[in-house]
């Protein structure tokens, strides 16, 4: 699929897809900062019908975690955000208690939902005014509510809806309609159509005053908490507050259907195959191909870093990637390749997203040996099966080094072909297999 | 993804992808067949700015196809579909003639689009006006008209369409909406909200007499033209029919962001991963394999026949499947594959989707050799390269055979691990490889 360049800086947070419309990512002028308190309510209590699956949507894990994490992270990994109330049915309560354990979120805290959608928000707010002495929420100026079923949101979408429900009282994300909406009648007929320029799709995130909001849930009607479905209507309703309407990026659509789940997973495999690190150590020849895959997965996208001393001291590299390619001559390299393996252990660092490691063998010997080679590599079968355990995925290529330029340079874009596609598929079955370029 | 079981027979045609929700596969009784002529009209000329590709979307390629084949193979798999007139602008003419050709599209005719949705839906009909001594069009009973990057619309679905539109004059497929419409002040807030429930989504096919909205077309303004974006509202207008709406399954969703192509791709994935073919020729261990296969590929949702013949005399299996796994204990067994290549291109059956090879080599010697096996193998590489020219994936792996039972079904587990990947991923950069089960 030939995508057009971006000339966005990558992000270092797979979690921040970026929209590639012009526009989307503007910046506030002198609002770089938020000088107010602001917490996130996420209802996470739907059943996931719509998918046709049998776990609830929020719930469907794709690269080994579920939907609702990666959600939850998309507002964790932001500074000025402080709480994240979770709202969950009683019988995902401890399902979802294990979700935060598991994938270390701090800001969290989970709350029992109620019987319908506005029911379970109200829950989620009502757990700020709770005044327990171990309760580390405090009531935020600004509440941020948001579907735990829309990972893609960014923080300077955000940034746009707190300033915004600051100032008006409230705000909310809205997107042009897609399809053009009609009017029904009750026999299954064509009434009207509306006309597609007045309307808009009311999206998420909605920001409020936090004092807004729960008086509009104070003063709201039985009726409202059955079969309501618009925060913004309600603070309108009960407070006189009208939303400030900012037309959002496409990427906050909300993950309803089987396809979604597909997309959602493409998107965050994609956002984490534009960046990798090359580990050479200092010989000449693995820092010579590293050059060559430098400039060749840069022409499929991909932003490499060459690191020539060992990756151990090099935090930054480890903190920053979640691809790293080990380039050596030496066919003793699996010590070095375990090493790393427990420096990724120690750091947490596949804990949200899996690692990919590869090991790029070069043969430079006058005449190579494959049943050699694969005899001094065969350990890399159960030092990948030890890897994966912890959601670091090993692979290992084998290249002869070629006197010929023309050969060589095919060698390596070869090489480059296979790199790039391990890295972009991430695929947990193939890891301990020793491939050829 | 743990996605729940369907009770559906499996499809043939990677096109049907089967809606999981319930009622969308009911039949229309005595409607089975249809006595009317049928044609279609796609309007291909969007320029796909939504998508942040700088390829228009429909022409957007995954698997090695773009999306407007996709589309069109959905309605010439139809028996009763007489005709499609596929209307493009005027740049993408000769690129739409080109795929045409490359796919074998049998009953498309290319029409220039106009400046407009409508003139382009419009110039479609027209086709059918034009009495050509060489036209193969002639002009239909009903037309639908449907989106080029909707490409997942079923035979039943469309039958309903057609016979609504042959009853009532024109037809549609709306859907419940998915966000609440919101009405929007000029300064950017909220108006009021809509009430969801009188409210439907309009999509796509509809369906027209054709003369009906042909007459629609004559009768409508030039605002119409330019502004206008329903052809259910223009028959109302202009002829006092009204349409009747019918529910339509999730998966007519329109292609319209770049996550819609990833989606799209992995349903495709997905469909053509259903269904394997085994050939066996008729060595006891091979068959044994075979048998044990079928059974954990079963466990992954993949339906598994045996072919204990050579695969040439069985056109039937052939032309039902996309997957192919060779289980062989000879190791010069290449000249087998080769022959299979063969008759893949022979009969084309590789020129809509790829079609995947495996090549299962099973050592059962007493001292298994892996230099000598791989030495024997090696040719697979060049082959590999000669059958990805004509869209065949062909991949090796190579399993020992082990005496201990419980090893044994571990080793047979993993390798339906490796295959049910394989096919899944169809990923052309791996062909050639040997991999160990």
């Amino acid at each position: 699929m030939g995508t057009k360049r971006d000339n966005i800086v990558r992000p270092i947070n797979p979690a921040s897809f970026h929209a590639v419309e012009t526009g989307s990512r503007e910046h506030i002028p002198g609002c770089l900062s938020i000088d107010f308190s602001v917490a996130v309510v996420l209802p996470a209590g739907g059943s996931g019908e719509r998918t046709g699956l049998s776990t609830p949507k929020q719930f469907c894990t794709f690269l080994n975690r579920p939907l609702i994490s990666y959600t939850i992270q998309a507002f964790e990994r932001i500074a000025w955000i402080e709480n994240i109330v979770v709202v969950v049915a009683k019988n995902s309560i401890d399902l979802m208690v294990k979700v935060v354990q598991q994938f270390g979120h701090k800001k969290v805290k989970v709350v029992l939902g109620g019987s319908t959608r506005h029911r379970s928000i109200f829950n989620g707010l009502k757990a700020f005014e709770e005044r327990e002495e171990d309760s580390a929420l405090k009531k935020p100026k600004v509440v941020i509510i948001h579907d735990a079923v829309r990972p893609f949101v960014e923080e300077d979408f955000l940034l746009k809806i707190a300033i915004a429900a600051k100032q008006q009282g409230a705000s909310g994300a809205i997107r042009p309609l897609v399809s053009t909406v009609i009017a029904t009648t009750s026999e299954g007929y064509l009434d009207h159509s509306l006309e597609r320029a007045k309307y808009r799709a009311s999206e998420m995130p909605q920001g409020f005053l936090y004092d807004t909001i729960y008086q509009a849930y104070v003063q709201c009607s039985e009726a409202d908490f059955e079969f309501g479905t618009e925060c913004l209507h309600l603070v309108l309703q009960y407070c006189g507050t009208n939303a400030r309407l900012i037309e959002g990026p496409h990427t906050l659509w909300k993950v309803t259907y089987k396809q979604d789940l597909f997309a959602a997973e493409s998107i965050i495999k994609e956002t984490l195959a534009q960046t990798a690190c090359v580990v050479t150590g200092l010989c000449e020849e693995s820092t010579r191909l590293a050059g060559a895959l430098q400039k060749t997965l840069g022409t499929q996208d991909m932003h490499v870093e060459i690191v020539p001393t060992k990756l151990r001291s090099s935090s930054t590299f480890i903190s920053t990637n979640w691809n790293f390619i080990h380039v050596t001559v030496n066919s003793a390299c699996l010590a070095d390749l375990e090493e790393l393996v427990k420096t990724f252990e120690e750091t947490a660092h596949s804990v949200l997203y899996s690692v990919v490691l590869i090991l790029v063998h070069l043969d430079v010997s006058e005449q190579p040996s494959a049943s050699e080679t694969m005899a001094a590599l065969g350990g890399i079968r159960n030092l990948a099966a030890e890897a994966k355990r912890r959601n670091i995925l090993l692979y290992g290529i084998l290249l002869n080094h070629v006197k010929d330029a023309e050969q060589w340079e095919e060698a390596v874009e070869n090489l480059s072909q296979i790199i790039a596609s391990l890295i972009k598929e991430r695929n947990p079955v193939l890891t301990g297999q020793l491939l050829w370029a």
